[in-house]
C-alpha cells in the first residue's frame, strides 16, 4: 500500500497536527541526516541514531557488519524509524503553551539487506544526501569495503506524520496581559570547511563541498509555511 | 550507581568511541532539545520524539496525560532514552570513509512522575531549558493544566555515550590521490524572534528572548575541541 496506515498504537493524541501528506513527508526527509531507529534487544528497547537517505518509496541506511542491531535488523526484524526536525521554539504566554514546530514521522516495517549493484547505488544515495554529488568526485567503494557494511532499505508502507506548525494558542486571559508570544526559528547551517591535517598541498576545495557551503552556510531546512 | 554501565546490547562496536565521562554526558544534554524515547508497544517498537531537560542527577520528560505511551512511562515500564547531536559533516577520500562527527548517549532505566512541587519545579526547568529565564515571564501554571500533564524524571544511572569527533581517516593511497578531505561544521543557531499576529501593541521582546537571540543568532552547541 501506498496511503499511511497508522498503527493504532502511535500517536494517539493530537490528531488534528496528523499529516497524511506524502509530500510533506518527503521534505522532512529532504531536512534530516538523521534518524532513530527503534530495536528490541535482550537488554530493552534502544532508539539507535544512524543517518537516513530516502531513495524513491524507499528509506536507507547503512552500518557495521559487526553491529549487533543492524545485523538483526539484516535478519528481518520488525523495527520502526523515526524521523524529527525541530523547526522553531514557539514561545507562549504561558509555560503550558510553550512548545515546538516540529515534524515528525515514524515508517514501521522491516528493513531489508541490499546486495550487488544495488548495495553500491544505495551507498552513492547515502553519500550524495549528505554532500551531493560526492560520490561522483571519490572512488567507488571496495569489495573489502562493501563486505563490511550492511546496506538496508525499508519501504515506505506504513508510516504516520505529525507537523506542528502553529502559533502559540494562548488563553484569552494571557492575551490580554503583559506577556510576550512569538515564534523563533530554529536554523541550521553547513559551516565554512575546514581542510583535514593531511590533505595534499594544491588540493582545492571540490564541487560539491564548494555548493554545500558558499556563502556562509547555506539553510538546511526547507522553511515551514504558516 | 552513577558510573555507566553499559548493557551488553548497546554500542558493541567501536569500543574506542565510548566516553565514560559524565561532564561530557552533561555538555551533550545542554546542546540537544530532543531526545528519542523508545517504547515498546502492541504495534512495536517505537522512538518518540520529546524534550529534555537535565536537573542534577536526572532527565525530565514532560506530555499529555492523554498520551498512551507517556501513560506507560508513568506506569514504570523500562525504557531507553537516546540523545544525539550532529557536530559535523566528515568528507573523506572515499565514501566509505565519510560520517559524522557526532555525540549520541543513551539512558537506561524507568520514569518516576513528579507531583506537587516537585512537578511545577520540573515544568520551570523544561521551559527554561529551552528559553532561559522565560518561567520568571509568564504565570504559574494552572490547576488544570498541572493535570492534563505528566512530568516524569529518569535517574542518570546507567548509561553510555559514544563521540565521534575524528578526521577522515583515509587509506594511504587515497591520501596521497587528488580527492579533497576535510569537517563541514553543522551549525544550529536560534533566529530573529517572529511576534504572533495577536501580539498587543506594546509589549516588548522580553529579557529571555532577547538573551537567546541577539544580535543575529546564538550558536546552541558547545563546539567539540579537537
Amino acid at each position: 500500500m501506498t496511503e499511511p496506515h497508522p498503527p493504532a498504537t502511535a500517536f494517539t493524541r493530537f490528531p488534528d497536527k496528523a499529516v497524511p501528506d506524502r509530500a510533506e513527508l518527503d521534505r522532512l526527509l529532504e531536512d534530516v541526516y538523521l534518524a532513530h531507529v527503534a530495536v528490541d534487544t535482550p537488554g530493552g528497547v534502544v532508539a539507535m541514531p544512524t543517518a537516513i537517505a530516502r531513495d524513491g518509496d524507499r528509506v536507507i541506511i547503512h552500518g557495521s557488519t559487526g553491529s549487533r542491531w543492524m545485523r538483526s535488523l539484516a535478519a528481518g526484524a520488525r523495527t520502526s524509524v523515526t524521523v524529527t526536525a525541530l523547526d522553531a521554539i514557539v514561545v507562549a504566554r504561558s509555560s503550558f503553551e510553550n512548545s515546538f514546530h516540529y515534524r515528525s514521522a515514524v515508517l514501521f516495517g522491516a528493513f531489508t539487506p541490499l546486495e550487488g549493484v544495488a548495495k553500491v547505488a544505495a551507498v552513492d544515495t547515502l553519500v550524495d544526501r549528505i554532500v551531493p554529488g560526492r560520490s561522483l568526485e571519490v572512488r567507488t567503494p571496495t569489495k573489502r569495503e562493501l563486505a563490511a557494511t550492511l546496506v538496508l532499505a525499508l519501504q515506505i508502507e506504513t508510516w504516520t506524520l505529525k507537523v506542528s506548525d502553529r502559533w502559540p494558542t494562548d488563553l484569552a486571559e494571557d492575551v490580554a496581559g503583559d506577556a510576550w508570544a512569538g515564534i523563533l526559528p530554529l536554523e541550521a547551517t553547513v559551516g565554512e570547511p575546514v581542510p583535514a591535517p593531511d590533505l595534499r598541498t594544491g588540493v582545492p576545495l571540490p564541487a560539491s563541498v564548494h555548493a554545500l557551503t558558499r556563502p556562509v552556510g547555506r539553510p538546511l531546512r526547507n522553511r515551514r509555511r504558516r
